[in-house]
């Protein structure tokens, strides 16, 4: 099934940019789960942004739990999630809907739509897409967090600046929490934003790097071929706007290193098993080996930017200029840490399931 | 299920290192497709690798079919690929089944299967498994090629060697088929060569980057959300063993780039919509634009190294030490690439089924 | 994923008969297909029963398309359906609701939510749970009608009472598209509706036989193994509430026949293979064969009657007894018709879709 | 995938009756299960029937496990099982290759597969192919068996002659375990045989009914809509060659009865809920209520007879007849059955599995 992820805990999305509503259900979730739908509300606060360096939204963005939640709780059944789109006094796209935005999915929607897409605001392609995920994806965080398991998401590098490296795991992923900017050091917080904001300023955009660390998770979790932990986590992650590269633990720089360096030797400590260094981020063979999981993704700059584009028209196939009008956000990156990090929780939920069965992450 | 991957084409994989035979499924592809035998042993000796850097291999690899092919072509049933393990007079693992090799699969498996997975040579983890991938991969390789829809994959770089970029591609694919060790620049072929064999002589090891490219693949493949081109080929490239990272297009370094440098202006030449750089690697909106795909995975060293370890046995929860004896590969990125071409031709295959049907291959 | 069925072509479900909302989720339907509101609304009045043996509803089922939909066609991309329940007043079900009322869910229900689950009204086993179904097969009907596809379903027989067997399925076919009460004899009708009246009136309920015909399926569509033609359609049908058997073509009635009798012999007409009879209900080694597709389901009577029956506290584990109040049907197959004509029509669409691709259904 | 059924513990399928081997993988199954190759012996000369009524097979079936098991325990991986055709100076298909044998799938086979299937013997659609998931329910029916769940089949009724049915089932499954021939009742096997036997001297075939009975089932086990209990073992059960009809519990007698007679009424008995009748088979809502499984399958009768049948050349498009000649089983149901078992078994370790993860099938 096309817009359908999961094996045992699933995610089915639905919607497009400016239709009636956008929504997901999510499935196989056990019965017994506190629903925190302050948290839902902050975790959608969070995935607007902050305002200095992003598109002012209309949306309210209410999310309604059309199902599976009956006095507080989740029932076992599916939590259908819905947002409705408020009544859009939209634009005029006429004029442009036969343009292929650079790097949008305008042309590829065409070709696999044959023109029936819905390409006002970019229909089902759109960013705003992601606000059920993460709705669904806050369910998941809480219900992981119960058993221990936790997820922080910062922005190792953007617009050219580095942030700090992850050093002590819980305190950082508290930090994160917290944080409206995910950056763990104060002053490449403020240089960031002042990078943002001079592309902004510019009529150009920015991307940057994304780093997730997830504490907590059992050891022997995931597949050895196919259903790895790393190409799970992956094949959800690709599907964030705006994510070309995923990598796990060292990733691209083992290609620098020896075995000798990049071999993370156990050790036993209190009767666990560890590893001294975490090159491998966790995971071993494609499974879990009980040390925190750790990934990396690359985004990519914002593709709207205010600069002449050279583009075709798909349909008259005549080459011409575009030039995008309106608000767009010079960097998403710090909006699309939060959908990281659910799109992380929900896959998280669906792997353990798949080693424990899914009343698991109710017990 | 968890050795099966693909939704309408796709591959179920069995075996251990040192059991009866390993062997995989392939299910889905269309009928009347010839099958090059020739092809496929020719691919399974490149999965063996050069001599010079690559351990001696006693097994003869002999793939037998067992079913779905019939008068030298495809039935349109589930073809099964078995390759039986030599009569090994294995030496005696139960020294050391308990310790923890460390970045191998030993103390992840133990933590999943308890104490009975097939310790020997890696058991079900062992890169061995990968020769049914490959035998596989060579039956898509041709019915892709029959399409015009070719795949190619060089050591971009290698112990701290670069190859150069890839510039025409269909000339690169062609040569890269021919080629044993798979780099474009015969300079950096020799220097790459050297590096390895420096980091065998030094008892370590290397890893390295594979950079793909696949042409011919039709504009429209793919889907929005989840099943996107990326996240399904990640998928199942994460399955090769040694890949931590994978990226499409400009990848990672896309953090370093301005939206004005990243976006792919759109332009057409006769008639066919094109883009004048390729940094999407392809792929917009997780769909397939017609260009070329373009994709680098991270490849670990051999954790097989001969240099002492640290380590635990995972049963009496002991420190220890450990030195791995034997012949061991100190590399295994120039015996990937052949996998890697494997595994993007099966998903591939798959992918193109989703969108025009599993007869498409055929036709 | 549990509440998701189909390959290429599904559906998710969602809600509780006395949640917020209840709908689905039909993902994989081809760009440019006329979506037909009336048609819609003219189904979901069949569901809804003939006022003289039905319970009467107050709930509106206004169906609300949130997505998938543009400018009266399909996009492509996922169809989301609602329809939001009347605020109910609903009557107070804690006197009851830890009674396993006989012949229902309840029990199970308690074995699998473990107490979360909500009783109200059945929860998300209510029969009010196939609205939704019945929108979502609206859409797949008329697509397939565009392709030459039509389905009819017929009370075979019902509270004692036979309706004749079908003989020309394209006026029977077009007839029962007609028909308030789906039973081809006029005659067989009014005692059927006479017999379901004396069953209500005893304060009990009856079951029946539904038979249905598709015809204009081209050959060659299902799998040998597994995903059989008969095995698909059965997996989807037993969620019809109350089917209880599922038979095709002659189905039990081959075990008093001879394969002299039961063989469907060939012949070929205007260059057509076709089968004299069509014992095999259109379906040969799990394939479709070009006749039409015939099968029957078992109903079971409905389980809400208003005698007193024996029955549990499964909270408490004390012997009861249980009287049922409130309005009931004493019998659903008229009802449930619609919902085997919806389920049919999707899970066809999924299995063509499996054989000539998702966009087949729009070209 | 097409020839892969299961969720989370599933079974692939491969082979062709006169190719080079059969098989299948399974898959899922939790590691340290012992694997019984006596009892697998066992069922597999269960499955070629007995002697008088039979078709004399050359086959050994000697049955190889490949891997996924060893010191005599499943491992947790894949278990790969081959079943080598033995060389076959098999007689020359080639004049009757293009004929369409009544009620088989030589037909079908050529609408999907284009003329590329391999024609022999019935190719991947014979009767054959079940040996392999034979062997694999032998796995699946001894791990059940250690939790406390025993599976039985008998013969309700063939060729006119009815068995006695089932009334204490644990006795009866043990029974029914012992026989070669699977009828409880002495006198009704006698007239069974006969009834058999004198079609096979009429050249003709006889059809039938089977009823299974499966104990110590938990409640809790299935889903509410689609993986319902009853549709994912019909799914399995109508890939069973000759299975044309699955009814659970009273079934199509459902339609006779009133819903005062049909419910099952409840009561506790030391501590535990049941039912004083089970017309429901063990099913409410789709889920497991914890009384015996019951379902009955309809079985057509031998497609293959001796009687000259009209039929047609499906390359040419000519009306002919046609003489099967050569030897051929006036009934399969007595074979049929353990198959039955094995499917149930299969599909039953998948649908636990699904609620309490795979491990719980080793505990």
């Amino acid at each position: 099934m096309k817009n359908t992820f999961g094996n045992n805990i699933g995610i089915t999305l639905f919607g497009e940019s400016h239709g009636e509503a956008i929504g997901c259900v999510l499935d196989g979730i056990a019965p017994g789960i506190e629903v925190d739908e302050d948290f839902i509300a902050l975790q959608m606060e969070k995935r607007k942004g902050i305002s200095s360096i992003s598109t002012p939204r209309r949306e309210a963005d209410r999310v309604r739990i059309l199902s599976g939640v009956f006095e507080g709780k989740t029932t076992g059944t599916p939590i259908a999630i819905m947002i409705e789109n408020q009544s859009q006094h939209s634009k005029d796209y006429s004029a442009t809907k036969d343009l292929a935005r650079p790097s949008h999915a305008d042309f590829t929607a065409q070709c696999k739509y044959g023109g029936f897409q819905d390409y006002r605001g970019g229909g089902h392609f759109s960013g705003r897409i992601t606000a059920p995920i993460v709705a669904a994806g806050a369910v998941c965080l809480k219900a992981l967090s119960k058993k221990g398991i936790e997820i922080g998401t910062h922005i190792a590098c953007c617009g050219g600046v580095r942030d700090r490296a992850f050093h002590c795991l819980s305190e950082d992923i508290a930090l994160l929490k917290e944080k409206e900017m995910p950056v763990l050091c104060e002053n490449s917080k403020k240089e960031m934003i002042a990078a943002i904001e001079k592309a902004r300023n510019e009529g150009d955009s920015v991307g940057g790097v994304l780093t997730t660390a997830v504490t907590g998770v059992p050891a022997g979790v995931g597949e050895p071929w196919f259903d790895t932990a790393e190409g799970v986590l992956s094949h959800a992650l690709f599907s964030v706007p705006g994510i070309k590269g995923v990598e796990f633990g060292a990733g691209f720089a083992f290609s620098e290193m020896k075995g000798s360096q990049a071999n993370d030797p156990f050790f036993t400590k209190d009767g666990r098993v560890q590893t001294k260094t975490n090159n491998n981020g966790g995971i071993n063979g494609g499974i879990t080996n009980g040390m925190p999981i750790v990934f990396s993704c690359a985004v990519k700059p914002t593709p709207s930017i205010f600069k002449e584009q050279e583009t075709v028209n798909f349909k008259t196939k005549e080459n011409t200029v575009l030039s995008i009008k309106g608000r767009h956000d010079p960097a998403i990156i710090h909006r699309a840490r939060v959908v990281v990090d659910s799109v992380t929780a929900i896959t998280l939920c669906d792997l353990l399931a798949g080693r424990f069965g899914t009343d698991w992450l109710g017990e």
